[in-house]
């Protein structure tokens, strides 16, 4: 991670591993995340934390318990703390995350899909 | 300002003044703001904060007392806290800003630059 200028094409370049987030730049004690994804992620809530989800390229579904949110390139939506989420792409899909610095993207929930938020 | 669906290009037609930035989404106690800028603003610094800028549209430059900071489309940068900076676009910009909900625009120079921000 450079403290520089971060160009979010060529940081998209550097991984592609699918939801696992990569750190880019730190804001501070937040933290601007990477990530690709396609297919369905895991539902889960983050209790003591909002998440925001900017999408770079692609459709991202955001199903939330009470219906779906659909994010185009360009398109922003905030999770509130405590709304359980579950992420689906049909297609591929790059994203902006912003949330504290130590949020886990499995949230409550654990399991195989919990990534070590790497620096790239 | 929604809870739902924040798309950029849609909230970047609702606002044509230069310098003041609309809030159009919350995280937390952090706000995402977009800004529209032309010309130069004024050196100033933000003691307790660091603030990121992202550009959505056209090249801002972040000068800084060591060197300038050349951000296009699709480039962020965090200036840290308590560094002095004075962003310039010699064309028109558009761009996100990320910080703490609160911060004023011109920091501790304050003026007639200072903006009260509105919620779009």
């Amino acid at each position: 991670m450079s403290t520089d200028v971060v160009d979010l094409a060529e940081k998209f370049e550097l991984f592609s591993d699918l939801w696992s987030p990569k750190l880019v730049a730190r804001l501070n004690d937040y933290e601007v995340k990477l990530v690709k994804v396609q297919g369905e992620f895991v539902w889960h809530t983050h209790d003591d934390t909002d998440e925001l989800f900017l999408v770079i390229e692609g459709t991202l579904t955001i199903q939330l318990r009470d219906g779906d949110v659909t994010l185009g390139p360009g398109q922003l939506f905030v999770v509130p703390r405590g709304v359980e989420h579950c992420p689906r792409a049909d297609g591929h899909v790059k994203a902006l995350l912003l949330e504290p610095a130590g949020v886990v993207n499995t949230g409550n929930a654990g399991g195989d899909l919990t990534a070590v938020v790497e620096a790239i």
